[in-house]
């Protein structure tokens, strides 16, 4: 298949998400990404940030075509997962970076899933005052949400991304043939991600999904599907960063699921769930809320519902969860403004909106509804 | 005095250097920090940055203006001192954050000399991935220099400022009449930064510290010659800033005498010269590059050395400092780019230029030349 360029074109910078799923000899087109960023005025020094698993599948030619590109290239390994997403690590990023001589040209990769994106895109942005960033997205989920839009930050102890920085990409290398090793679940957690921009803003994507025979794997998926489905999610991102760069209206729709899925990751200790995992659970809540106000109907509820289901997606919220410990992760979340909790609520299929007219026993309630009895 | 308003019209931003010296019953102006915060769009919760001395002096009446303005307001008090500029502080800051609740429209107010305002400035860049920032100057050196321009960051254990961020103030509150407080070894310091305005592009300024009979101290200027000074040095750092907000280029003249003088720091551990002192060896240093690369003439150089002298900073490279110390403290710096040393040398006084076609050995004898016998 033909390479896909989609641009991301902000106030203050302009960068290209490219997918290309090449299988050349190494079986991946990782190798093209050197002469790719030399193309855009990239050169000298690379630092690739990745966890050793990772590293392992494709480092290897990723290293080799920086090297022929004419970059001098060094791997810094870090261990993945949300609970090495902290200060610590970016202190880690940033002794390499000093280590190795990374000046204000270099570039600083991010080979790997949301987590070590997050964190390299930090270290990044707060090396000298930010250096050239590259986002090389090895799981679904940083290909379809994270590692677009210039989001970069760690956890702080009491809170989940409380710590971090704006930081644009200069490019976001996106190689769908990586996912063949993606664990099932990570797979399907992602698409939660996917049926989330068809609720908000693309009904063409959540009717897509809808079609396909089965949803929850990479086999699932042709070549030719998934390149569909990653470009329309790069799409809808895009447009949505493009309108409210820094999230100050626009950008918070994409938090649609959120507000009770960050809380529930909470209380859960990162531990239970996986992001889209408990996304999925924040949108039937948030659906049901939707319903119980007005905003749509029964049937649209189900719908989204059975979509999330065929993803292999929980849709119940889980029993055990005292409401007060909901309520404590709601309130530490960012999206309290004065005091007020706000969520993103769909009108229709392809719409929602930002509201603050949603009282917390209307939340308490929906969230009843969707108890596993 | 009337105050003066020094605009700052940045591609992503504007504000106001707001210079304001009234002797109201506080005997300073920051009573009404709160109420222009609030003309200028900010409210809510405002966590006020500063350390235990400048606190007592300063603090109950920036505090009672900001409730009677309506914010929320809290003071979260750290040790000052580079050695204390470090990612611990910032997570000292982000801790009280936390505490207080502070949210994406809550402010940050740095209340203190450069290292506060660089701490509180980087953790407001980085505190919900950016909240807004006030600078409220205390000390000369931050008032000409470090609050204007949006560079905040700590140290590396192995380099100074090397972890950072651009974040541009909102507002900058200088009250000149705070500066009475301050250690006069701390306020001669400062007037190196004034003196290299007066080098890079300013030669009135250069003249008017020429004509005052006496420099070195708070009680040397008039009123209204230090409110003089002041909006001069904020309109030239404003100027270049506007010019080159990201430091891509002519940004990197403000480096005059810093790419020597940070090394003199750093070798002498940051204990024997403030940072001003070290600046104002570097700067003479610069200008015996400059000389014997036939830039300017032995008389400039000499001028440039009295007015040095007459603000009572030193003017001698220290004995016993071994050259390969200093080669290693530049190689470290920021100043290098693609393993060049870069060097700002003056054409003539108001008039300097980024090079990189300086050295290392012409750099080497200009140091030795005016080492102290």
């Amino acid at each position: 298949m033909d390479p896909r360029l989609i641009p991301v074109k902000l106030p203050s910078s302009q960068y290209d998400i490219c997918i290309h799923s090449a299988e050349g000899p190494s079986g991946h087109s990782l190798i093209q990404l050197g002469s790719q960023m030399r193309a855009r005025g990239l050169s000298g020094k690379a630092l690739v940030v990745s966890h050793p698993v990772i590293a392992k599948h494709f480092a290897a030619g990723l290293m080799q075509g920086l090297q022929t590109a004419g970059f001098t290239a060094q791997l810094c390994l870090l261990p993945a997962g949300e609970r090495f997403k902290t200060p610590r690590s970016i202190a880690k990023i940033h002794d390499a970076a000093l280590a190795f001589g990374l000046e204000r040209s270099s570039t600083l990769i991010a080979l790997g899933g949301g987590v070590i994106g997050d964190m390299a895109g930090f270290a990044a942005a707060t090396w000298l005052r930010g250096i050239p960033f590259v986002q090389v997205p090895t799981s679904l989920l940083a290909m379809v949400d994270a590692s677009i839009g210039g989001k970069t930050g760690v956890n702080h102890p009491k809170g989940k991304n409380l710590i971090g920085a704006f930081h644009q990409p200069r490019l976001v290398w996106i190689d769908p043939t990586v996912l063949k090793t993606l664990p099932g679940r990570e797979f399907s957690s992602a698409l939660a991600e996917v049926i989330k921009y068809g609720v908000i803003q693309a009904p063409d994507v959540f009717e897509f999904l809808e079609d396909r025979p089965k949803l929850s794997r990479y086999a699932d998926f042709t070549p030719a599907d998934l390149q569909h489905l990653l470009v329309r999610s790069a799409e809808c991102k895009a447009w949505v960063v493009q309108q409210d760069e820094k999230e100050g209206g626009l950008r918070a729709i994409l938090n649609y699921g959120h507000t009770l899925g960050h809380a529930l990751e909470s209380v859960t200790h990162y531990r239970r769930y996986l992001h889209g995992e408990a996304v999925a659970i924040g949108m039937v809540a948030a659906g049901e809320i939707a319903q119980r106000i007005g905003w749509w109907s029964v049937a649209e509820a189900e719908r989204q519902r059975r979509l999330i289901e065929k993803a292999g997606l929980p849709s119940q919220w889980p029993t055990g969860i005292p409401w007060e410990a909901v309520l404590q992760a709601m309130q530490a979340d960012k999206k309290v403004k004065q005091g007020r909790i706000r969520f993103i609520l769909p009108h229709q299929i392809g719409q929602a909106e930002l509201t603050d007219q949603v009282n917390l026993e209307q939340v308490r309630a929906a969230v009843e509804a969707i108890t596993a009895a």
